[in-house]
């Protein structure tokens, strides 16, 4: 009788990630069946969001070198993890092993600058959404792009979708709407104003102009490392 | 001239909390300005989440007993922290003198416990929706039910959407949507699953099934408690 396997997720922590993007999906993943979840970096020390909530890590790059799933958030920490060597090195080689490589939000930028999004469609958060050509990946509009084995999520809560999606993939559907319908996932939300499409265009510009210093700190580093 | 008072947010950490029912609203209530959120436990040291995510507390009950806004979540743990004295001790008080008394999923039946629900219409997750009467309340169901100042979220992810109604109530509806922009929250799930209106009737009937026991468990203690 053969032992079921267990699949490895690995999702990557680093400081001043944005932490919606990694746990909005940990919700969804940690609830597979036969998946052990790992929050992976450098060392166990608790890394600290943007917004101030510190989260400990269980797992070292060194220990967990080849997850059967890679999760990437993003955040504004993403650049300086793109910048660091050895985060870079270990999502690069996570990736070329990974059954799936995924990520919510920016985190598409941090696998794109790996190299593992060239000539794959791809998506991220609405304002830096015409960064992705930089990094060889063909931008798609829409909350959740699959192609082949990536997937990748747009902005922040679509992580929570994107998550779905790779539980469907993984797993199958079943198990995706079983996780859908225990964290409630019906949503109605009391304001209209959650993309460009749809927000005014007086609040995408104050949005764009308050963005605009961390889109060009990106789009400087992508130009240099692509 | 006045000083802008910083609006003291207070959201409590137990052990086997769902993260997502408090890392949801976090993301959005830390981007509110003039807010400063606390995680509030009974000691500083990590809170492990239902799912195995360890979470650090930033402030212990001592340090913040009169919160501007209190926000409790659900969870599993939520019955052992409703049977623990100084936790439901700290939740009545700080209730009692809160601006806004907050909650997400069945964070809501720990408000009921300590008597902060009594006459007040609210919701709680849907597979312990019947248990609210249990605790005075009056159950409504609905994503986010607001009567006076009691805001109450319906399961897990409607979390966030409590949030951005608290943001609004707070700081005004241009502050949410902005937030609502920041976070991309445009929901698009791949899948129908999300509540029981638009599950299917077996999927329902298994998820009943494998939450009876945690029901049966809540619905003896607020039958001793109230």
């Amino acid at each position: 009788m053969l032992t079921p396997m267990t699949l490895e997720i690995g999702m990557l922590l680093f400081p001043q990630l944005t932490q919606l993007d990694l746990t909005g999906p940990h919700e969804v993943l940690a609830r597979m069946p036969d998946a052990r979840v790992h929050l992976v970096a450098k060392k166990l020390d608790p890394v600290i969001s943007e917004t101030g909530m510190a989260i400990v890590p269980t797992t070292t790059f060194a220990e967990l070198p080849a997850p059967d799933v890679l999760f990437v958030p993003g955040g504004y920490g993403q650049i300086a993890a793109t910048d660091d060597a050895e985060t870079l090195a270990w999502v690069r080689a996570a990736g070329d092993s990974a059954k799936w490589v995924t990520s919510a939000c920016t985190g598409s930028l941090l696998l794109g600058a790996a190299g593992l999004l060239r000539g794959y469609r791809a998506t991220t958060h609405w304002a830096f959404h015409d960064l992705l050509p930089l990094v060889g990946a063909i931008p798609v509009d829409e909350r959740i792009v699959t192609d082949r084995n990536r997937i990748t999520g747009a902005g922040v809560t679509a992580g929570i979708e994107a998550a779905l999606a790779i539980a469907a993939a993984v797993s199958g559907r079943d198990v995706a709407e079983q996780i859908q319908l225990q964290i409630e996932y019906d949503p109605a939300p009391p304001f209209g104003a959650g993309h460009p499409r749809v927000a005014t265009a007086a609040l995408v510009e104050q949005m764009r102009a308050r963005v605009a210093p961390r889109h060009a700190e990106r789009l400087a580093q992508l130009s240099r490392t692509s």
